[in-house]
C-alpha cells in the first residue's frame, strides 16, 4: 500500500482542497478533541470557500464537543462526486465501521502521527506537530480562511487537549506560537479549557473519590494500588467513557514508583494496568504473568479475585524495585 | 505613601539593576511559583553578571520549589549595603514578618497586581503580564542574562503556576510567546509541569477521595456541597498547605451552578465557601450570613454543626438560583 501513497507538501495540500469540492472529511473512532477540531476547522474553512463538506465519524461526538460540531451544516454528497478526507487518523482501520466503505477510498490524509500506515493515495504528514490542529490552522492561513468563532473553537480545541494544555512533551514552541496567534484573533480559550479540563460528571467525580478513598499503598508508598470492581462502577453509574484517565491516576502521588489499577470486566476477569516511573519496568513485571506493553505502561489479565491477585502481582513488582534500588 | 513611589520603565529597571549590587530579593508570604520563580530567575541572572543576591521569605520554600531554589548559594549582605527589591508583593503586607524590617526600606518593587499598593521607592509595573516572571524574563534579556538551566526552570515554573498551565483568563498572547521563547531555549517544561500539576501527595489523594466520596448534591444536581471536618483532615494527616484548592472542586462539576464547601476550624466552627457560575451571586448569598466576597466566589461562618447550616444556608441559595432560572 505505501508504494502508491504520495507525500504532500503544505502548498501543495492547499492547492489540492482548492481545486476539489464535496469534501467528506472523516475522523478517527473514539473521537478526541483533535481530530474533531480538525475535521470541523477545515470543514467550516472549506464552506467559507463556497464548497460542499460534511464530517463524518463511526462514534457519536461527546457531548462536550458539541459546541464545535453543532453549528455546520452538513451538506449532502454523492458518492460518485465526493473528495474523501482523513483527518489525525493513522490507520484506516481506526475509521471503525467507516473503514469498509471508506478505507480504501481516503484521497487525502493529514495527520500528525509519525506511525501513519500510508494508507491514502496523498498524505501530508507533518510529525513535527503536537496536535494536528496545527497542521490545520497552518493550512487554513494559506487557504485565506477567516478565523471565525467556529473556527477558532475547533482549533483551540484540538491543540489544547491533544498537549494536555501545554503540559505533555509533545508540546512545542510551534504549539505556543500558533496559540499565542489564536489568543489575538480572540479565541475563548479560558472557557474551552473550562470545558475541557475542569468538568467532570457527577458519576466520574464519585467514582474517583471511592478510588482515592480505597487506595493502597504498599512497600513504603512505593507501589499504590487501586480495584475498581463493578459494583463500584454500577454503583457510580459510570460509562466505560469515564473510566478514562483513571489508570494514570496512581503514578501521580508523591514517592510512588508503580502505580497498580485492577480493574474488574463484565466477565468477572480483572484487567492489570500498571504504570511505573523511571527505572522500573512495566512491560517486564507484566510479561511474567503473560501480559505485554511498554516500559512506563503494561497490562495483563487475571481471573481472580483481588486479594489473591496481589499475592501474585505484589511479590514481583518489590522484587524488581528491589532489583532497581528503589526499596529503601 | 503613593506620592513618594516613582514608575520605572523596563529600561530604567534595567538600568538601575546594572547599577546597583547586594540584592535583597523578597517573595510574599505563604509563596508560590511566581514570586520564587522571579526571586530567583532574578537572583540567579544578577549573580551572573558577578553581583551580590539572596532571596528571602517569610514562610519556607514549599518542597516542590527546591528544585528552583536549591542551587542558588545566598550572599552574606550587610544592611548597610543592600538593594532591596520586592518581586510579586503587591503590598508591603504580604511580605510576613519580613515586613517589619524590610516594609519601608523596599527601594524598588516588580510587579504584575492591577492592585499593587504603591508602597515601594520605584516600581516597575506590568498589569498586562499573566505572571510576573513575563517580565522577569524581559528583564533578564535587557540585562544579557544567559538563560541556563535554573533561570529557565525558575521562570517557567511562574508563568505556567501562575496561568494554571496556560488554562486561565489572564493568559495573554504574550504568555504563550515567551514560553515559545523558553522552550526553544530548552527549558524542561514536561518535567516541571508533572511537578506542579500531575503529583499530589497521599494525604491530599485521600482528603480529596473522602470529599469526592462524600460530596451531596441537591435540587437536581445544582448545588453540590461538600463538609471537611477537622476528623477527616487528621484522618488523612492533611496540613492546610495541602487543603489548597479543595474550595474549587465541587463548582467544576457538569450541572453545578453553585459549590459549597463547609470546612471546619480548629475552633470548631465552619468556615464556608461559595463558589458559583453566572449569574448566580455568590456574594449575596454569604451577605445573608453576615460574610461577603466577590460574585463568583464568597465565604461566611457558622457556629454550629453541618447539618444545622445546611438547613440555613441551602434554603437561600435555591431561592437565589429559582430567582435566576437556574433551577429546572
Amino acid at each position: 500500500m505505501e508504494n502508491n501513497c504520495m507525500e504532500l507538501t503544505l502548498k501543495e495540500t492547499c492547492a489540492f482542497l482548492k481545486e476539489r469540492d464535496n469534501f467528506t472529511l472523516l475522523c478517527h473512532g473514539q473521537p478526541d478533541g483533535d481530530t474533531i477540531g480538525s475535521g470541523y476547522a477545515l470543514a467550516y474553512a472549506l464552506k467559507q470557500l463556497g464548497k460542499k463538506a460534511r464530517v463524518l465519524c463511526c462514534d457519536p461526538i461527546p457531548l462536550k464537543f458539541h459546541f464545535i460540531s453543532n453549528a455546520l451544516e452538513q451538506d449532502d454528497i454523492s458518492e460518485a462526486e465526493e473528495t474523501v478526507i482523513a483527518v489525525d487518523v493513522a490507520d484506516n482501520k481506526l475509521l471503525g465501521s467507516l473503514n469498509e466503505k471508506y478505507g480504501s477510498r481516503v484521497e487525502l490524509c493529514i495527520d500528525h502521527h509519525i506511525s501513519n500506515v500510508h494508507y491514502s493515495k496523498l498524505l501530508l504528514l507533518d510529525s513535527d506537530a503536537g496536535a494536528n490542529c496545527e497542521i490545520i490552522f497552518e493550512i487554513l492561513k494559506v487557504l485565506g480562511a477567516k478565523f471565525d468563532r467556529h473556527i477558532l473553537d475547533a482549533i483551540y480545541t484540538g491543540i489544547t487537549t491533544d498537549t494536555g494544555c501545554f503540559k505533555y512533551s509533545n508540546t512545542t514552541s510551534r504549539t505556543h506560537t500558533i496559540s499565542a496567534e489564536l489568543i489575538d484573533l480572540g479565541v475563548d480559550y479560558a472557557e474551552i479549557n473550562r470545558i475541557m479540563f475542569d468538568t467532570k460528571s457527577r458519576s466520574r467525580i464519585k467514582l474517583e473519590g471511592m478510588v482515592m478513598d480505597r487506595m493502597e499503598f504498599h512497600f513504603g508508598g512505593r507501589v499504590a494500588l487501586i480495584a475498581i470492581t463493578r459494583e463500584m462502577i454500577e454503583a457510580c453509574k459510570a460509562t466505560d467513557n469515564e473510566l478514562d484517565g483513571i489508570n494514570a491516576m496512581s503514578r501521580t502521588i508523591e514517592g510512588v514508583m508503580a502505580g497498580v489499577t485492577m480493574r474488574e470486566k463484565e466477565d468477572g476477569r480483572f484487567k492489570i494496568s500498571l504504570r511505573t516511573n523511571a527505572p522500573v519496568d512495566a512491560m517486564k513485571i507484566c510479561k511474567t504473568f503473560g501480559g505485554g506493553g511498554h516500559p512506563r505502561a503494561a497490562g495483563c489479565e487475571f481471573k481472580c479475585s483481588p486479594d489473591k491477585i496481589k499475592e501474585q502481582l505484589l511479590p514481583v513488582i518489590k522484587e524488581t524495585l528491589e532489583e532497581q534500588g528503589c526499596l529503601i
